[in-house]
């Protein structure tokens, strides 16, 4: 084994959000690796493929994207595959957003041996870059900002709203009239603020409210709640 | 009026963390600002340095760091003298980290007549950079994330902390010893790793019980929390 392998953020869409560091990384590794959709197609690739060097070895990697007991044996297989391509140098994983903010790569290291050689670019996140769509602060001065996937359901997304913080919720999908429902509940529906696509064709962003109350968002959106105002 | 008002994110310290359309619009822009610290330099500026264009009007903003009653004036005269600025062109305002996420861009927004046309290029977080140095998942699947600046103060902090979710303290400073003890009181302290300039010379990182109980982190430092153990 001589390569490292590289966990490498890739942002949120546009391919100008790739790091210098990114590009520089993607243009000396000797394979290139990246998680699958359901679909077959690789969000994380169309994202850096500006950037990547041609003839490089190809590995799709079938994950799921919330890793659970059933999950188990594809990281596993994944692990050993990627271990395997680093016999013939490093090995660049492309991840959507940051690697280790709700990303893939953050679920594969547990199946790595120790000894892989693992290094890390940090990405653009999708939550920054809704922020600057809007060009509103996420968080400012002594603010606490809550980073909250809409999966948790309202329960749990209600409590950690209470405190009165900036808050973003991931991923709301079909999961929207919940996330909705857990910011009335809080008092938080008023400042909350839809954005879909950040950084990519299609970009849109609106008040909550200005939406059905039965509106689910698209796949690249999330909720963002500005803290409230002094 | 004719040009943009740019803020952009220059990452959390290594120069090769910029994007790329961070390195582009650099390249177009008529003129440069950035905060200046409280000795006349900018970090931004020097983690900028390597993709700025020779020759630009460059301007230092003496802003507080800590938006408050007080430094409403310096933000009123940072913004009258960059919305003269682009009358010559596009002014780029360098930011660390990201600039709306407790960035001095985010403060100086209200400053500004709604006229001036303001985007934003995201830029690398401290906290995701510091995750990718101790190449640990920052949050993943379903479970949330805490961004918590040290100075809400321990209260505060242990009822935040109280949820058990991932969590990054930010700008621990002299506020160490109360973080460990909010950390301590929500049962969370074993799993705590300071960072201190990550992505910078001198990086280096340890759990945060191998410091002794008085340790203060220096300037660039947070303290990271990872999910508890499923």
């Amino acid at each position: 084994m001589t390569g490292t392998l590289w966990g490498i953020g890739v942002g949120p869409g546009d391919p100008d959000l790739l790091t210098v560091k990114a590009v520089k990384v993607l243009a000396g590794v000797a394979a290139l690796a990246y998680p699958l959709n359901a679909d077959g197609g690789s969000q994380a690739r169309t994202i850096a493929a500006p950037h990547l060097p041609a003839g490089l070895p190809e590995t799709g990697l079938p994950f799921s994207f919330t890793p659970d007991a059933d999950s188990a044996p594809a990281y596993r297989a994944a692990a050993a595959r990627l271990t395997e391509a680093l016999a013939d140098g490093d090995v660049a994983v492309l991840c959507e957003g940051d690697p280790l903010l709700y990303g893939t790569f953050g679920n594969l290291l547990p199946y790595l041996d120790a000894t892989v050689p693992v290094r890390v670019v940090p990405g653009i996140a999708a939550a920054t870059a809704a922020a600057a769509t809007v060009a509103r602060p996420l968080a400012s001065g002594d603010g606490a900002l809550a980073v909250l996937p809409a999966t948790l359901g309202g329960a749990a997304l209600a409590a950690r709203l209470a405190h009165g913080d900036a808050a973003v919720i991931l991923k709301p999908g079909r999961h929207t009239p919940a996330a909705r429902r857990a910011l009335a509940h809080a008092g938080r529906l008023a400042d909350a603020l839809a954005v879909a696509r950040a950084t990519r064709a299609g970009e849109w962003w609106a008040p909550l409210t200005d939406l059905p109350e039965d509106a689910t968002l698209p796949y690249f959106s999330l909720i963002l709640v500005p803290e409230a105002a002094p």
